[in-house]
């Protein structure tokens, strides 16, 4: 088994450490943070961590009526001309804490007397140590090079804030069923259709989600490029009619993510467009009425309210990453030019 | 001639006409943003336009230090759970102004109270008549689908806007050039290298620039996208490294925007490891060294300042996608499956 696959699997067990051991810290982050009142949040953060910074934006906005900026480091490092963060939020997100643009952002937040905010695996990092608040991701050493269960724990660790930061029971009656519903979705998904070499010879493939699972599409996307080197791009579904839709031919690959919930009817209808051009979908739902339309039909469990859906919505698109891999006989765990520390200015 | 090489060609036309008649109307609109005193700012927009929000993300944050975030629509159409945005500029920008998202993030912001803009093409448009303020993008009708001079209008409007908050006569003389180093950009890429057809059977590839021109480089992909039906995916050059780098192998073709300025060296390095690699290298530059180790040179004229440098920049693009239309035999005036006017939820 592939260090990759190893971590994929790891991933309920992570998520019910986090809520076991991590819940206080997220406590008493959110607490300061509250007290803070912040007028808006900047978010930090590269590849995969830059994914979860986008759930972000839409968890904090829907639950927490918080605006969220994704920084642009280079304003920060190159230019040295930093914008404005008084009395905003800057949180920083990495794996590893070592990319010294991450860190450069913090570390100017602070300057500025904002409120500042690590989560990172990796407690002893330059991240850590800039941040006046650090949570840790608990996810034990990722020793693949593509992040699977830290990018989960992030998403988790930003839903339990989300939900401190309400403080509202029945978001963590939620929270507490969410490493079940992984553990279900890996179950669900252990045998993928046999349809899948369907894709195993695309070079390029688009990646659609919406709202909360905007992100989803851009880390699904970012799976398959690290461990499968397919050019997969991500795309709302609104975005792709502004533009990029004039790609689809016959047979062009799109994967779609689309569980229930507030967007689920704009993805469809994006869906039957796609479906009158011959597109090949693979589909992530709980929708059986989707999945049956689907090329290639991967199945959520049922029941995962919509906001916290990115966890498990993400995870057959790791487990689809492993097996393209796979069918294109390279190797999961040494993506082609990467290595584990990405260190960016 | 085809629609799209007509407005092309006009560019330089109506950023003298900006120049000449929008001064005083961005003034005003400066003015009051300026008495408001905004906190952060957001900007809602849909394909170019959203391009031209990713310059404002730079422009605004390095010469006005104003945090700037991409709104996220949908949260305020399909979620109606709007974020808070008072205190901030809320900006919408579109060609068309009637894409209901972008309507709706405006409508809440001044619902909210929040000072509003709108940058449209069509001052009777829904978007117009629901902001409080507007700057019309004076570009004459837009026939083509693509978006050529109705972008280069919104960054010009976007930096005279940045210009008249800082009030510092030496970047309006900077803007005064700009027309000019728009058309000798025209004339300097008249006649594109015979090395285009390298380009012209790929199906996919990558644009990367960085800073200022991070934005260009998403337009460039875009134009390549809908006018050549070709997979190209924009990246910021510390973004590729996290992850995508991955995709590069022999003759991969990759399109490089790097004018001179505070990240040139970083684009450089990023150029000389992709060499490394034997990618396929189309580069827009200044700098005769780099041009002269590009597979495909697009010269810029020198002495354009980088934060200008993505009004000259995207020029050399625009023509490229022409040029890789004609050579693919596809009409640039008939997209596949696109609209002039996209209107989204």
């Amino acid at each position: 088994m592939s260090l990759v696959e190893q971590e994929v699997h790891e991933q309920p067990e992570v998520l019910a450490r986090l809520l076991a051991e991590g819940r206080p810290l997220v406590q008493d982050a959110a607490a300061r943070i509250r007290a803070t009142a912040p007028r808006f949040v900047v978010i930090a953060a590269r590849g995969s961590s830059d994914n979860a910074a986008r759930y972000a934006q839409y968890l904090l906005g829907a639950h927490n009526q918080l605006t969220v900026a994704l920084a642009t480091p280079s304003l920060f490092t190159f230019y040295q001309r930093p914008p404005a963060l008084a009395g905003s939020l800057v949180v920083g997100i990495s794996q590893s804490g070592h990319s010294p643009d991450i860190v450069a952002v913090i570390a100017e937040g602070r300057r500025q007397g904002a409120l500042t905010l690590a989560l990172t695996n990796d407690l002893a990092s330059p991240l850590a140590r800039a941040a006046e608040l650090v949570v840790p991701l608990l996810a034990g050493q990722e020793r693949a090079i593509a992040a699977t269960k830290t990018y989960t724990a992030q998403l988790f660790v930003l839903a339990m804030l989300s939900a401190a930061l309400r403080d509202d029971p029945t978001f963590w009656d939620d929270l507490a069923r969410l490493p079940h519903a992984v553990a279900q979705t890996l179950v669900l998904n252990r045998e993928l259709p046999a349809s899948v070499p369907l894709l195993a010879s695309a070079r390029h493939l688009a990646v659609i989600g919406r709202g909360f699972n905007y992100a989803t599409a851009f880390e699904i996307a970012l799976k398959l490029k690290e461990v499968c080197q397919l050019l997969a791009e991500p795309y709302s579904s609104a975005d792709f009619r502004h533009g990029p839709i004039a790609l689809i031919e016959p047979d062009f690959p799109v994967v779609i993510v689309a569980p229930s919930g507030a967007v689920f009817a704009d993805v469809t209808a994006l869906v039957e467009e796609l479906r009158a051009r011959r597109a090949t979908l693979a589909i992530v739902s709980d929708s059986e009425m989707l999945l049956a339309a689907a090329d290639v039909a991967l199945p959520l469990p049922s029941g995962v309210p919509e906001w916290l859906s990115p966890l498990v919505a993400v995870v057959p698109g790791q487990l689809l990453a492993l097996a393209l891999a796979r069918a294109r006989g390279l190797d999961p765990d040494h993506p082609r030019g990467l290595q584990k520390v990405t260190r960016t200015l």
